[in-house]
């Protein structure tokens, strides 16, 4: 099942995808693909209805991001070694944490704002896990049942903010826009996250090429891990780190600029395509 | 004003203080102490209402958490010199940033949980600004037309889940209960940052005695420099930092334990009285 928000940003809708590709709306059912509909009754719930039953969305409506109201958007750093490489730093012995600000988070094909002042905007194409059920000390065997699917995300980055302002890489990951989120959330049920395809380009080039299969902290460790050290609740999301050719890698370093545009996609989920823009 | 959530945890109502110190209840009001109702229009309202014409709240209820929906919890590190110094940590040239998981939040007298295998449980008083509007690229000179007002947080902190666990201070401080917010939010207006005495006790023992005034960044400062970074929204918390007096500072260090009872006090702001268990 792929469930999606859809509509004027703000007021976007519920909806999924049917057989033919197309949005039908779910605002009848549900009042938004958030907390407690991830969950497994919800989401059963869900899969009961005939799509055929649900009105079509208007033709050409806006994808928001896939899920509403996200209480927590975590992100695992240095998640793959050879981006850990580029990046000139060490392959951690345990996953590194920290946070997005929930209000960076956009629709897959919104506009990403550079921030005022900023040189170094920078793309990471992740895989991101959206958290079904409230988790807390879960173990790994069982750290799936708290998972509701999955999503592409674009964890974009600045570089001088997250490495030179002081120690903590909060401050360069949640600028506005910094958290383009879609275009589905792709049910667990539909996606085995061991070898899927990951690719994002900046004006038609490949800059990133990877696959979920060279990542060091595979998801039911990371949900299990992150649950022991606080509690995850339905609608959290945790992205999931980057593979190689970030452009702070490069070399010389190259960084995104007004113009620009990006396209994001991994296997199975869907691809976002961003125009670059000042903020 | 003083706005409060009082009732079962989960199951809170919005309320307010009238000058008999007793809570009204306002939830024939406002559905919540959250996002819009904490805006200059929705503080207004609430102003312009005779707390006399209130039912009053049911004696000896529970406070909650004094915001609902807490969307970004933002903590600044290190924002006292002698604290600092206590931490063998430099003052920082500009505020570092972290994030606490809104899933830490309770209320202010609900018991603080030490987490499973945790060694390093440590204590630190804060005065928490609570964002009433929507902020992004502000002014310091406007910075305080954001602000609904501000109340007491006690920064709960696993030392070694915040410093020895690999690079990033998000893990140590979102454990379950690592957020008693409250008694009241009190609005700006009947507050003066400057100089507030900040007092938290452990057994009796006062360890935190310390004042406002010596903050290295003020209130101002950081809501403007914060919002550069990232958009602050209704119901956000940015806590800022605590004095000197953590058990990480003492010589030996001194660490809480199941049976500890812990009083937090700002002046003006109420107090906060926890007692520690198992997690």
């Amino acid at each position: 099942m792929k469930l999606v928000r859809f509509g004027a940003a703000g007021a976007e809708k519920p909806g999924l995808i049917d057989a033919d590709g197309k949005i039908r709306d779910l605002s009848g059912v549900v009042p938004d693909i958030a907390g407690e509909v991830l969950g497994r009754a919800g989401l059963e719930r869900l899969r009961a209805i005939d799509p055929n039953s649900l009105p079509l969305a208007p033709e050409g409506s806006r994808y928001g991001a896939c899920i509403g109201r996200v209480g927590n958007f975590i992100a695992v750093g240095l998640n793959y070694a050879d981006h850990a490489a580029e990046s000139g730093m060490a392959v951690p012995s345990e996953p590194v944490l920290f946070n997005k600000a929930p209000s960076c988070i956009v629709g897959p094909d919104d506009t990403v704002l550079i921030p005022r002042g900023s040189e170094k905007t920078d793309w990471e194409v992740e895989l991101a896990v959206v958290i079904g059920e409230r988790a807390s000390y879960v173990s790994e065997a069982e750290a799936l049942d708290y998972v509701a699917g999955y999503c592409v995300c674009n964890d974009v980055s600045e570089r001088a903010y997250q490495i030179e302002r002081g120690g903590q890489w909060t401050k360069g990951k949640g600028c506005p826009t910094f958290g383009p989120i879609g275009p589905w959330l792709v049910t667990k049920d539909e996606v085995d996250t061991s070898d899927l395809a990951m690719k994002l380009s900046v004006n038609g080039e490949l800059v990133q090429n990877g696959s979920s299969n060279t990542m060091v902290f595979k998801v039911p460790f990371l949900v299990h891990y992150i649950s022991q050290f606080m509690i995850l609740e339905p609608g959290d999301i945790i992205t999931t780190g980057t593979p190689p050719g970030v452009g702070m890698g490069m070399k010389p370093p190259r960084y995104l600029k007004p113009g620009d545009r990006m396209e994001v996609s991994i296997a199975g989920l869907g691809v976002q395509r961003q125009a670059v823009a000042a903020g």
